[in-house]
This record gives C-alpha cells, sequence and structure tokens, in this order.
C-alpha cells in the first residue's frame, strides 16, 4: 500500500493510492496514519479493504506521510562515497543524531532558508517508518518492526551543523527541514530497500543520483542497531543518510537560495518538489 | 502555580499542589498539563480558579509534569565548573542536543542502566517548560514564551555518549533517561531562575551541591537562541545543563549501578528519588 495524508497542515486526512494512481480517502477506516493504523494489525486491516469503496479524493497538498512521530532519527555519513566527499571518513559504527520533529513538513511544502543561514544544502534519504514498539530486537527480526519506508529531504545548514559549536542538530531542526512522503509505502511493496536508485535536482540540475545500494549500515542493522539504545514507537522515522552529490561537496560548493526548486525521488517511493523561501 | 500529572503511565491526569501541599485535580478544567492549558491565557485561566473547589486527591505516582512534548533540548557544558570537570572548554555559544522524547518518565520512576552500559550518570538540571509558540524572538521578550520551569535528571550513558561514534543523542535517549517533575512550577513563583540551589546525592552521598547561579547561557539567552534555529512549542523542554559533581568528574570516576538511590532537588521545584535498575 501507499498510505498519505493530505489536506491543509494540520488538520491532514489518511488516505491510500489506489491501484490507477488515484488518492481515496480512510477517514472511515483509520483516524490517522499514525499509531495503531501502521501496526502489523493496522496495516492488515487496511490491506483487507476494497480501495474501490473509499471515496475519491482531489488532493491540493499532501502532508507529511506519517503522523505522530516522537523522533525523528538520523543517520550521519552512512553512504561510503557522501563520506569521502564531505572528507570524513565511513564510522565504524553508525553516526546517529536527531533532527526535531518540528521539522517536519509536506514533501511539496516550502523549504525556508532560515535567517543568518548562508549554507542551506540538500540531502535526499531513504526514510524508515516504525510501526511496532522495538526494544533490544535482533537484526534478523528488526523488519518486524517496520511499518514502511518514505522518501525525505534531510535539509541541513552547513554552517549551523559544524561551524556554530559542537552537535549537529542545530543545522538539522529549522522549520522546513523535514519534507517527508509522499507516501508511507508499506515495506511489502519494497522488495529489497538496499537497492533503490535515489536522485536529487536543484533547478534541474542533477546532483545526486545514487543508490541505497552503497548504504554502509542497511535498513535492518539500524533498526536493531537503535533499538539498542532507546526504544522505537509507531510513527517513529530514521532517515538513514545520504549517497553523493549533496552542495557541501560540490567544488565550489553550492548551497540553496531562495527562488530555487528542489525536486527529488526514490524508486517506489515517490517525488517531491519545494521551492525555496527566505524565513 | 505548580502543575502536575499523576497517575499510572500513559493515564495521568493534571492537577495542582494547592497553598497546603495538597494535591488537587483539575481534571475538571484542563485536558492535560500540555498546550493551550500551559499558554499565557491557559495559565491564567488555572490561576483564576479556587483551587478549594478543586477535587483533593492521593497521588501514588507522579508522571512528568507536562504532556505533549515535541522536543527536549539539551545544552551541553553550560555551567563553567562542570566544563572544567569534564576537561572541556565553556563553548563560545551554546552546545545543542536533543534527549529523545522518548526518555522522559515521572520523577520517581525507575532509572534503567540499558544493557551494555558500565557508565550511566547523573546530571541535575533545571528544565524551562515552553508555554507559547516562538521563533526568533528576542532576549528581552523571551520570558514571555515560557510556562515555568521545572527539575530535570538529565541521566546520561559517558561511553554511549563520547566512546560509541559521534552525537551525544546516543548517550542522552535511553529509555528512562529524561525524569521530569514533579512539578511545571510557573514563573510567577519563581523569583529569579539564574540563582536556584540544585543538589543531587547518589545513596545519600551529596555529589552536586550548585547553583543555577553559574549557568553560563541563562534563560532569557537560551529560549531567544534556541528560536533562532527552529520553533519552539507548547511543551517543549530545555533542559538547561548540569552544576559540577557528576560521576564522571569524579576520581576515579563512579557510575551508577542497580540498587543504588537516586535523590535530587531544585529550590522551589521539588525533589526526585529513583531506584536505579538493570535494564
Amino acid at each position: 500500500m501507499k498510505l498519505l495524508r493530505y489536506g491543509p497542515a494540520g488538520q491532514e486526512k489518511p488516505g491510500l493510492v489506489d491501484k490507477d494512481g488515484k488518492v481515496r480517502d480512510l477517514s472511515g477506516h483509520v483516524k490517522d496514519i499514525a499509531g495503531d493504523a501502521i501496526s502489523p494489525e493496522g496495516l492488515s486491516r487496511l490491506a483487507a479493504l476494497d480501495p474501490a469503496s473509499l471515496p475519491v479524493v482531489e488532493v491540493t497538498r499532501y502532508g507529511p506521510c506519517v503522523a505522530g512521530t516522537g523522533k525523528f532519527i538520523c543517520i550521519g555519513l552512512n553512504y561510503s562515497d557522501h563520506a569521502a566527499e564531505t572528507g570524513a571518513k565511513v564510522p565504524p559504527e553508525p553516526i546517529i543524531f536527531m533532527k526535531a520533529t518540528s521539522a517536519i513538513v509536506g514533501p511539496n511544502d516550502n523549504v525556508e532558508i532560515p535567517r543568518g543561514s548562508e549554507k542551506t544544502d540538500w540531502e535526499v534519504e531513504l526514510g524508515i517508518v516504525i510501526g511496532k514498539h522495538a526494544k533490544y530486537v535482533s537484526e534478523d527480526e528488526a523488519l518486524d518492526y517496520v511499518a514502511g519506508y518514505c522518501l525525505i529531504n534531510d535539509v541541513s545548514e552547513r554552517a549551523f551543523q559544524a561551524e556554530r559549536q559542537g552537535q549537529w542538530t542545530k543545522g538539522k531542526s529549522c522549520d522546513t527541514f523535514g519534507p517527508t512522503g509522499p507516501w508511507l509505502v508499506t515495506k511489502d511493496e519494497i522488495k529489497d530497500p538496499q537497492d533503490l536508485k535515489m536522485w536529487l535536482e536543484v533547478n534541474g540540475h542533477r546532483y545526486q543520483n545514487g543508490s541505497s545500494a552503497t548504504m554502509v549500515y542497511g535498513v535492518k542493522y539500524l533498526v536493531s542497531y537503535l533499538s539498542q539504545f532507546m526504544s522505537l514507537h509507531p510513527g517513529d522515522i530514521i532517515s538513514t543518510g545520504t549517497p553523493p552529490g549533496v552542495g557541501l561537496g560540490q567544488k565550489p560548493n553550492v548551497f540553496l537560495k531562495a527562488g530555487d526548486v528542489v525536486t527529488l525521488g526514490i524508486e517506489g517511493l515517490g517525488e517531491q518538489r519545494q521551492d525555496v523561501v527566505q524565513g
């Protein structure tokens, strides 16, 4: 299934995409794409519905594809070639940091350049959406706790991240720095999350052109690893790092400016388009 | 006012402490100590109630004193003497990092030592609770966005934090690592948040014995500073750093073990008591 949330920010309704690409309303069946609705049992109930029985809706705005996100956990330097372009080594175990959940926006909402920013950058990433409480789970059982996957732009301010005193959170958490969606694609639809093409363009120029095949620590490992440090809850998102081609990796550096248009996509997970505006 | 939440975990009800120290139930007036209830208008409405008109309740468990916390932001090395004891310099601007909100527990709930941990440590901290959406606010107006203050134990696993690859989040976010409360004390009751005694004991031995007077970056500065990087929302908590006396600062180091009892307090904000257990 491709699950989604549509409508004005803060008032989104749940929906799904049918086999013809039409969006159907799910509000008669679940309150939101969140919590119990994305548990294994909840997803089974949704999968048993006949999409043709659901009202077709015209979508003017997509919201973030999942709600009730308590944690927005990111993995740093998780593609060997991206690590190289930033001058860093691949870490011997995953680097984890948090984005503020208040940074989450819809996939096509504006991205705001924060005041004082000169180095706002992009990162196309594969997001893992947790569907079930996970604590101390093994790599073998990790996928039991995953509801599905989504597309994320891990927008990053490089000066805030690296030149303004320790801890990356500062450059990762600005409002609008987490476009998420359009869809939560359930894991049954993604044959191999470690073999998905991913790309990102700014004003039509392709900067990132990679594949999740070059991810260092894969989906199963990450879910298991993180669950050793903290409980993962339904709706939590793990953004798994970016392939090469970020602005910081260009020679000379390229950063976003108001008026730019960012487009990105991951095979099977849909596409995003953001207008960049001054915050 | 001293606002609080009481009852079993996940089913807490709102309450307040009356002038005789009795807990009175607020569920007839607000749904929770969260969101609009802690806005300036919400707090005015609560302050206008006659506590004597509210039912007295017997509290067997205190929950975290605020709900709906979207961000649990911490300030690192924010006491000059604590920075010195950890071998670090006071940073030229605040270091910020995130604790997972899933780490938040009640003030007297057990603290779990995570599996594989050998360096679980304590940190008594003054917490700021946001009451109103703050974005790009000045230091002068910062307190308008603060609902009040609370006591926090910023429990920290030093090896996870510093020896397991970049970013402190990993050692700060374990389940139960954020005892919060007992009370959200509204700001009108705290004459000067930069002059509060604070202390922490393990098994009756006093390790931390400081004052918020030695905080490097104060409450107003922090709220204004953070709001330049991200929106702060009602229920967000800023934990402002710890004075000297953490386990990592002892010679030799002292860390928590199952069976230990941690007690801590801040002048005007109440006390906490945690049993340490193996996770």
